[in-house]
């Protein structure tokens, strides 16, 4: 039995693991690096920079104060509180000197839960976000933060966000993890695919980049948060439909997932800004995230793909949650197969 | 302060987390899917094949007794001895029956250290190494059964090992670890180059590959062993010594070592078989690993870049070394320099 799994010796909230991984530079480091999440960012500060005059800031989750200092340098707040409960925020402090941004960018360390601020926020930004949209649950720290301190009318950065679920091929990942096990080197190592199976299908797989092409259809959104008005205890379970026409024959490995999110504009008449990390867009640091079936399925242009998954956040390991999808195949040459599997992620 | 560094309540060879770690089929996919290392051994089994005739051989750490199978499909040996410490074992037996080499092949599992054999050995047969050669010390292993079990005469394989060094530039890692702090989105971030330092220069880079065009001049063979004569102290400490000439301008980022094993022939004339992990051979799963300097430094054709490498065990956590690097650069036009660097790898 592996160790620490009995909740009572643990935090359920593990959060000694998830901010000392903030404590270090490597994860700040891949957020930065991620142009297509950071210039997002900044598009945003700067699409809004007249509006954000004279406005209160609340950068929750702030890392290494990057968006901060974006309002700060672009823009003219009259304060940002960046928020950050890892021990990050010592040098954030720091770079926010180095920057010239003390003036307006206050650091505040600790948790959103024990926050005090002498003010209410006109803006709460953040950048929450994980693979599949909601682990590690970030979001409900956001919710908190939006409850107690944004101000009535303000505003949420993102505004909305969806998760978009499409069935795929995963032939590479299949053939390296699966297949491999059928001839190789001239032996039989075919007794080892249920191990295979149970090693490599059982979880999802993270920092997946799927190609285009391996798309069996167009996606579609199957879980929307309208951040204004979504309640912490709406996380414990969510449900969305999927309903997919397959488009060219294929093999029907799995389903992919990822997000998008919008932030609205604060001008009159201004465009909505979005950050899409799906295979259509440029990769982000999160990639996409792949849920693999247990047998491959050959799928025709016209079959339809049909049912629905639900996210349930794990009722110990606050961090965690399971994803579960029921799918029907409906062909006009077989019979129709019906399907259901649920992953882990992580426990 | 870490969890588990205090050693006397924790086993210093970390078994549980070694053996436990190979008792997945992640580790043995990744090795089997190497097919310049696999194809290596292959290819010693097959060039040696008349000569394994009625041979007893031991393959020690058989994983999943790929080698072993190889000996009984391509040679004729009485016997097979597989030998494994992780729950992998009880897998290897399916496949050696599946494979129909059950008359040959016999699967122990255990610790080399306890095993039990009716016969001596003719030929041992491993694929022990690790990162730098040495880590994770398995070698201690095969030189334990080599003194236990091979009879006098008998062979190894791989005969003869060497690590391999070499000045290089490592441009992109530098840039995207410490460089990138300097002016990211405009802002000045260089007061986390500190950390950046100790985060990513501190401990040596694993999975490197190497570029042959960022090799300052050709690699040298600092460390050497005689798999025949090699003595289980003699690991506690090795040293060599290095004398390079730089062959064109460049940045010395730092050093990168990889190993070399060779296989020596049974047959009357054969040859030789190597398996490089170089940059100039086909890639494999160690790929190289890269020791980088604190500081970049420019450097010339004709510059001599001499010292020596220290690989010291730790004393306390038996799989883990520390690599100390000294060097000394003299130019015909600036003075000379002198650096000195130990590297853990990774307690
Ligand atoms: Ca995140
Ligand atoms: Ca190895």
């Amino acid at each position: 039995a592996e160790e620490g799994d009995d909740a009572s010796l643990e935090d359920p909230w593990q959060d000694d693991e998830y901010f000392g991984s903030y404590g270090t530079l490597r994860l700040h480091l891949e957020m930065l690096s991620d142009r297509s999440r950071t210039e997002t960012y900044r598009q945003v500060i700067v699409s809004n920079s007249a509006s954000l005059r004279d406005k209160v800031v609340m950068d929750l989750g702030c890392g290494t104060g990057i968006i901060s200092m974006f309002c700060a340098q672009l823009a003219k707040p009259s304060m940002v509180y960046a928020v950050e409960a890892s021990s990050m925020a010592e040098h954030t402090r720091q770079l926010v000197k180095q920057n010239g941004c003390e003036e307006v960018v206050t650091v505040l360390q600790g948790r959103a839960e024990e926050l005090e601020l002498p003010e209410q926020v006109d803006i709460l930004v953040s950048e929450w976000m994980g693979n599949c949209l909601l682990f590690e649950f970030m979001v409900e720290s956001v919710l908190l933060a939006r409850d107690r301190w944004l101000r009535d009318g303000g505003v949420m950065w993102p505004s909305s966000a969806a998760l978009a679920l499409v069935p795929c091929q995963a032939d590479s990942y299949y053939t390296e993890t699966m297949a491999f096990w059928e001839r190789p080197y001239g032996l039989d190592f075919t007794p080892l695919q249920p191990l295979a199976q149970q090693e490599f299908f059982t979880k999802p797989k993270f920092s997946h980049l799927i190609d285009p092409e391996d798309c069996l259809c167009a996606p579609c959104d199957v879980i929307c948060l309208n951040m204004y008005t979504v309640q912490v205890r709406d996380l414990e379970e969510m449900t969305g439909e999927f309903q997919f026409c397959v488009e060219k024959p294929g093999i029907f490995h799995g389903f992919t997932a990822w997000f998008t999110v919008l932030f609205e504009s604060l001008e009159m008449g201004g465009a909505t800004v979005e950050l899409n990390t799906g295979p259509n867009s440029d990769p982000t640091h999160w990639k996409q995230t792949l849920f693999m079936l247990d047998r491959p399925i050959q799928v025709y242009a016209g079959d339809s793909i049909h049912g629905n998954i639900v996210l349930r956040r794990n009722p110990v390991w606050r961090r965690h949650m399971t994803v579960a999808l029921h799918w029907t195949i409906n062909s006009n040459t077989d019979d129709s197969q019906a399907g259901t599997k649920s992953f882990p992620m992580w426990r």
